[in-house]
């Protein structure tokens, strides 16, 4: 036993015990007659006491040539601190220490190990484990434990069977680029790793499994934005026998369990909205509904008032900014030349200050009375002290672009309070989007979403008028799961399939064995899936995923750490019947 | 909601209610007045009717026309069954249908949706999501789930955490070929697909993650054996400041737990064995220990009497196999072709009866006096009714003879029941050891297992003698777990990695980062994996993994159903600068 107890264990109450610690060095006080060493581990921090009265020369000499990370095990007796630190949860006592052992020396680490490292992203990365060591890093890993826990136990106990499916698969054309594995048994063919495993929970509900779910890793081999990951987590679930509104109360009955078990809130509300009215009010698919700034379209109000550049716009749209009309002029132009960084885009911004004396003060006076601008504050429902901002252009872009605008300023009045959690559901999201570059359609979720039955007409007349029975789990502006009920019989399938383009031989060779079990009796089911680094990270109150990833990748796909990807050595692609082409 | 109730849930209490069920039609009796339908979901049957008196002619006509695996609902009233099924959960009860509808059609399937099923096994590959419906697929499938929770659940109350370690790693040419996949992004090169998350956990315990448990996929490209899967799950543990001894009893705890929540074990012995006291007491370092039969050593009293077979012999061994002294002479002959076997490879077998009578009789009467048998008898542990069987040639190969010999004759005597668990560590074992091959010692665990201190002189003098800290944890005769505690200082790695023919350029090109972090204080400390489908399986009472693996490949590594590995087209490969060479 290397140890007695941990070193976030002892209180006032094991005063004379003699304990065993083990742990590694955090700092050393050394006023030459005493010395002071925090002995941490992950349980906590316990202070060790060495001095020149009670403790030989000999570990006096010792324990002043010990550095930091420096790992050691000691023996003592538990006293009582003269000074103590209401800040430690062992700040009430330490360990006048007897005896102890060097277990391991260190080097000095590269960053140092607090709360606060001097370390910067990719020197932490290349020394992951150290930065482990750190509490926010530490903590964020045992969170990442905690709401996993939560999650299998939520979903085992509402019946739900944790199945695995397999890693090794089939590569298909549809979605983002696979990565593959070679085989070497099977000479020039590859698996696939999965992207989702997706067809094979679908093959499980044919299977008569019901209820399945899975907390997977999946794989995507796409050009990395930032916070994305080549492999990444997933809370896969499945159910038969369902329609949309019983899937959409089963996941709201999880997800408030997760913010009542990990976060303590007790009460939550859960709206839904539509697709359309999410784009509609919010310019976004993926709300931010913890603060209001909600879109109102000015079209009627904006246009041919003499504003020229209003004039031709397919959309004029604003929002109120609370409490924004005390932004100075230079405040204003800061956020003019935000909305044209290349990010957003915009062209430009219309700005009106509605006084907290109600008169109204604008940058297009020229243009629009005072009774023209206060028919904008009806309408995005500003208050006297806020700042009304306008944009026109084409309607996705001016609403992306609104959206973008939105966010910043809420990041910036600081409505984006983390400890706040808005979900929300987001439905009846459209089957099809159209690609400008193939010149044709794809399925905006996945080949495998059914229509609503009632547009089914539509996929003749106006295929992206087309709702799909397809929904997405919004949390704080942030999707943090999507799903949809699936189609199920062959001939709907089949007709997808053909209009997504698939040729009857590339939708069998793909998806035959999907086709054959529609076959034999496939139940009507559904699904949703929860990306988990982003559902931790988020209930975490933090932004990145990285930070809940104990081993992540940077944005080449590299992990620093291990240094992969490497070369093979010849020897190895003979054995795969492969060759390197650059 | 598609129903009110599932199949396997309505009793007599319910007699009167209106329900909706929705399910697969199991069977259908027809008597032309009256149908009975068998409706089966993932909870259990239930039985529907139809009469001519309370159902509609066009009613009655469709359900004469549904066929096995047809998907309907059905609405009506619970009435009480006339002749109950007490076989049955929900045998007191039937539905009297008013109403249903047709959820989809099924082919026949290719195979019955059984217990026994009259599919083979390649065909219930190919359709394994119809063998998935049959009661003993899914509920192995089940099994697993429950095991898995019990896994997650015990580790975390025991302050494990679960990481996530990386899919996308680094190829080492230790241990079996790894599957590699292609970076797009990184031209030229490969990740791997880990055979276990060794090093990854070795970095969190540098980390000071302290107890890190994960229920983890690991790949190995081996050539398959039967029931080796080139995808396996693994429970993979590591601790922090512990010696062997902490290791050995928590994990007995664990499984300990297991046994008593999974299978209602009450009182479990945990003997422990040495792996030399194992190979020479069974032959076997994975020694089922449910029965006796254990080795016995006769150089002694075999050689130098006569028969010169044995003579020149390095090792003679015998075992007493309880009541086959009745054997007749026929199922003896059996035996002796059952060793010769390529499998098995002995060249002869020695048999002496001895009989209920106490006299003995033997194969080799000619050289060995009754009272030469006798000691036969005793060494063996040999009582009246039982037959000694002996060998003799190289002590290695005679000893895994005839501990394949004694594996059989136990499941012939029904010895081996899958109801009774005999846990067992078998410690100590070597180091290294020797390959012919490649003429030099190899890590018999894996190159970053701890010799055990007092044998580190051994290195250079007798290498082969050299004790691990390494265990394994056996059940009825099968290796379930297995682990070691680490090297954990960058002396002692360097040196092993030299012992074991890597230059020191190849230690730090494949394990640089690990003998890095060995520079910054790391812990002692030491783990285990366990093989989850093995130990799965074992605690279902079963021998092949495969049954409790939702999509298996087969012996060529294939997925059948969905036809994997398959070929890449010209244009992925292209993108992954490849080349496939045959």
């Amino acid at each position: 036993m290397y140890r007695s107890h941990t070193c976030g264990e002892l209180r006032i109450a094991s005063i004379g015990e003699e304990v065993t610690l083990a742990g590694w060095v955090q700092k050393i006080r050394n006023k030459g007659f005493m010395i002071w060493v925090d002995l941490r581990d992950r349980y906590g921090v316990t202070q060790l006491i060495f001095d020149e009265e009670r403790t030989s020369e000999k570990m006096m000499k010792e324990t002043a040539n010990l550095g930091r990370e420096f790992v050691i095990q000691v023996k003592g007796t538990v006293i009582e601190r003269e000074s103590k630190n209401p800040q430690m949860p062992t700040g009430d006592i330490e360990i006048l220490v007897s005896d102890y052992k060097l277990l391991n020396a260190s080097l000095t680490p590269p960053f140092t190990i607090e709360n606060d490292t001097d370390g910067g992203e990719e020197l932490r990365m290349k020394y992951r484990y150290l930065d482990i060591r750190r509490n926010p890093v530490k903590e964020n890993l045992m969170f990442r434990h905690k709401v996993g826990m939560q999650v299998r136990n939520y979903l085992s106990n509402q019946g739900f069977i944790e199945v695995e499916t397999p890693y090794l698969i089939k590569s298909t054309p549809e979605g983002a680029r696979d990565f593959v594995v070679p085989s070497r048994m099977n000479e020039g063919q590859f698996y696939a790793l999965p992207q989702s495993p997706q067809t094979f929970k679908q093959l499980l509900m044919v299977g008569g499994m019901d209820k399945y779910f899975q907390i997977v890793k999946c794989f995507r081999d796409e050009d990395l934005r930032a916070d994305r990951q080549p492999e990444f987590t997933q809370i896969d679930c499945e159910m038969a026998f369902v329609d949309q509104e019983d899937i959409l109360n089963i996941f709201e009955g999880f997800t408030i369990h997760l913010l009542k078990e990990i976060k303590g809130v007790e009460s939550v509300n859960f709206p839904r909205m539509t697709y359309a009215e999410a784009i509609q009010k919010y310019g976004n698919d993926k709300p931010d509904i913890r603060f209001g700034m909600e879109f109102a379209e000015l079209n009627e109000l904006a246009k041919h008032k003499g504003f020229n550049v209003f004039d031709q716009q397919e959309l004029i749209v604003g929002i109120a900014v609370p409490g924004a009309a005390a932004y100075t002029r230079k405040e204003i132009d800061a956020l003019i030349e935000w909305v044209k960084r290349p990010q957003v885009g915009a062209t430009g911004l219309v700005w009106a200050r509605y006084n907290e004396d109600k008169t109204l003060k604008s940058s297009v006076d020229t243009f629009y009375t005072a009774e023209d601008l206060k028919e904008w504050a009806n309408a995005t429902g500003a208050n006297p002290g806020d700042l009304i901002l306008v944009m026109g252009g084409n309607a996705n872009a001016t609403r992306a672009q609104l959206s973008a605008l939105r966010m910043h300023l809420a990041t910036q009045l600081g409505l984006r309070d983390p400890n706040v959690f808005a979900p929300l559901w987001v439905v009846d999201f459209p089957l099809l989007e159209w690609d400008e570059e193939t010149s044709r359609y794809h399925a905006m979720h996945h080949p495998f979403t059914s229509p609503k039955p009632e547009d089914i007409a539509l996929l003749e007349t106006d295929p992206g008028a087309v709702r799909a029975n397809a929904y997405d789990l919004v949390l704080n502006g942030n999707e943090i799961g999507g799903g949809s009920i699936r189609i199920h019989d062959k001939a709907t399938q089949a007709k997808m399939f053909d209009y997504l383009g698939f040729t009857p031989e590339q939708a069998r060779e793909q998806f035959g064995f999907l086709m054959n079990a529609f076959e034999y009796g496939a139940p009507p089911h559904g699904g949703i899936a929860f990306g988990f680094d982003r559902l931790v990270s988020i209930l975490g109150g933090q932004e990145t995923i990285r930070d809940f990833i104990a081993f992540p990748k940077n944005n080449n796909g590299r992990d620093v750490m291990i240094d992969a990807p490497a070369k093979l050595d010849e020897e190895q692609l003979k054995e795969l019947h492969l060759q390197v082409k650059l």
